[in-house]
């Protein structure tokens, strides 16, 4: 493996000193990119695109090229392990994600398997081609959608308003929901630790609708599921520590129990206050975020005082751990002289807040 | 004006003893009433409906003739405010409400106005024909959406996935922003007061959008103005309190700064655990909420086991205050048996949670 040139993302998430606050963004290889939407034209489908580990590899690498981002990450979709369940993905266009087969009876619960790995070959070839491409660039970071996350998918069939067919399992049929998460949790497990064998340099579980979840729900049917996820995870890696990140969207009154979850970052949504969120978790966690993504279209100078607010709300970074992101994926409508003004604001601005701590 | 023969939710708002915990549900009068589809079929339109004030008397009334609630309240559209200023409301069938005129540019926002409250004139003689036909039976409550969230569809034109026109006038032109809600919270404030004179006997604000917002800017923005409104709000009518609920969906983490709006009650959400919600706003306000709508999907054991856990957050009442509600407006698909269920259950349960403290 190379020696990597870049390792202030993985010192940021352990909460070691690092001269300035590395920065990536949720969704930076996409639709924003007129490169992406070259590639994924070429491609055919995004399936396509997303099964073809050379063109996976492609539109990771782009958005490096442009901006002077702190970390990659695999370009995939977050249903890759409900599709090689056998559940059908498909993606009808303007319509988002649908599986042909969801789980809706009993039959079907009662016969989802944790899937061959082999069917997922195609992600893993695409983490090891990234992987050897980006030459210790930077590091890459492999994801997977939460148990629960991926259960909503697969028993709605496709993105709900309201998770009614989820939830009325849950409160209805509570045993064959924790049925799904297991087996989700398990399959999970299994992804992320072969993404990692394959060179995946950190993790990330995206927990898109946790949030969705009444207070006490949250705990028992997605958090439990993805401490259980951690708990099995390869903790090293070609002699390194491969951080962990969780992020649920909408989850910033959960930080508490999150930062007790076996992780070490959480990710957190642009509602939060930062240095609230850092005294709730007491720097046993960094922190990854928390920049509205729709400030992108604010114009350069609202973007840098954004940016700087962010940082300034995280503050001196000392015992604790900061890494620079979106509070949600980029949208597709961002301009790119955006994202140039937004990496160039927080590598000027971000070294004040590192280093020794002035007076102290 | 008839004297109430149930006070019960209004002594709760004010944290006033009371011998259970009131109940009403948002969105009571709504689609998953056969009643109300009839009515609304006769009405030939949504806005028909909305702006007859005999039919909307009618639907308001209908949720109180099946089920023992402890309030009415009034059938109206949240968006009745800016389509009094001139912005064309109308609504397409399956697509929600959408503006002919929405404010995209600066000409649009210099010329609007706070309108004539006599455009208004249909929902004050409804208030008034409900207050009547109640006879006292229980209270009246009138409500408006937030300044925010009326600018949200002003600026938007319609509902929205990423609020990006408004954002982008939001960094960009503050001060266009700021004109709109300056003159939203003008006449939120008339139009509540119009409310209470004609008979309203508690008012709700629906910041159902403010959740949107960074934190930061939630405050600038959402909530700045919402506290306007409060402050020139009529705060006794015949002899009587006008209690002041505020509801901001998703704005758990700002319960603190909340608290201090100048209302009686916050509404909360159900990913916020009561006990802590109370703990955060020291009993200085009256909560209500906050069961998932989607409980109602779960049968009866589930919908009682919720109602009762929901009832055992909050805790025992003794100087605080709470009103049962959902955390979100019901499902039009709800089974009538469901809502019957919560309401037995709440009335039944929730005495045990008033009186004289068990061992103090």
């Amino acid at each position: 493996m190379s020696e990597l040139k870049n390792d202030v993302f993985l010192r940021a998430l352990l909460r070691e000193p690092v001269p300035y606050t590395p920065l990536w963004m949720m969704r930076q290889a996409g639709r924003y990119l007129p490169e992406y939407r070259q590639t994924r034209e070429q491609a055919g489908s995004f399936m396509a695109l997303a099964q073809n580990p050379e063109l996976a590899c492609e539109v990771t690498l782009q958005p490096l090229r442009r901006f002077d981002l702190d970390a990659a990450i695999l370009f995939s979709d977050i249903l890759t392990i409900p599709d090689a369940m056998g559940l059908g993905l498909q993606f009808v266009e303007g319509e988002g994600p649908r599986f042909k087969r969801p789980l809706h009876d009993e039959a079907a619960i009662a016969q989802l398997q944790v899937p061959d790995l082999d069917r997922l070959r195609y992600v893993f070839d695409a983490v090891a081609l990234i992987h050897k491409e980006l030459n210790g660039a930077v590091p890459l970071i492999g994801f997977s959608g939460s148990p629960w996350t991926l259960a909503c998918y697969m028993v709605e069939g496709a993105s709900s308003s309201d998770y009614r067919q989820i939830k009325t399992l849950m409160y209805r049929r509570p045993d064959l929901l924790h049925r799904i998460l297991s087996i989700n949790a398990q399959a999970v497990q299994a992804y992320l630790n072969a993404q990692i064998q394959a060179g995946a340099q950190a993790v990330m579980v995206f927990d898109s609708w946790g949030g969705v979840l009444a207070d006490g729900l949250f705990q028992q049917f997605s958090l439990q599921y993805t401490r259980q996820v951690l708990e099995g995870l390869q903790r090293e890696a070609h002699g390194r520590v491969v951080p962990r990140i969780v992020f649920t969207k909408g989850g910033g009154q959960w930080l508490a129990e999150m930062a007790d979850l076996g992780c070490d970052a959480l990710g957190v949504d642009w509602t939060v206050n930062l240095a609230a969120a850092r005294r709730t978790v007491d720097d046993r966690v960094a922190l990854q975020g928390n920049l509205d993504p729709m400030t992108l279209f604010g114009g350069e100078a609202a973007i840098r005082n954004e940016a700087r607010r962010v940082l300034a709300d995280f503050g001196h970074v000392h015992q604790g751990g900061h890494v620079f992101n979106l509070g949600h994926g980029i949208s597709q409508f961002t301009p790119i002289e955006a994202v140039s003004a937004l990496v160039e604001e927080v590598h000027r601005a971000s070294p004040a807040y590192h280093g020794t701590k002035a007076g102290t």
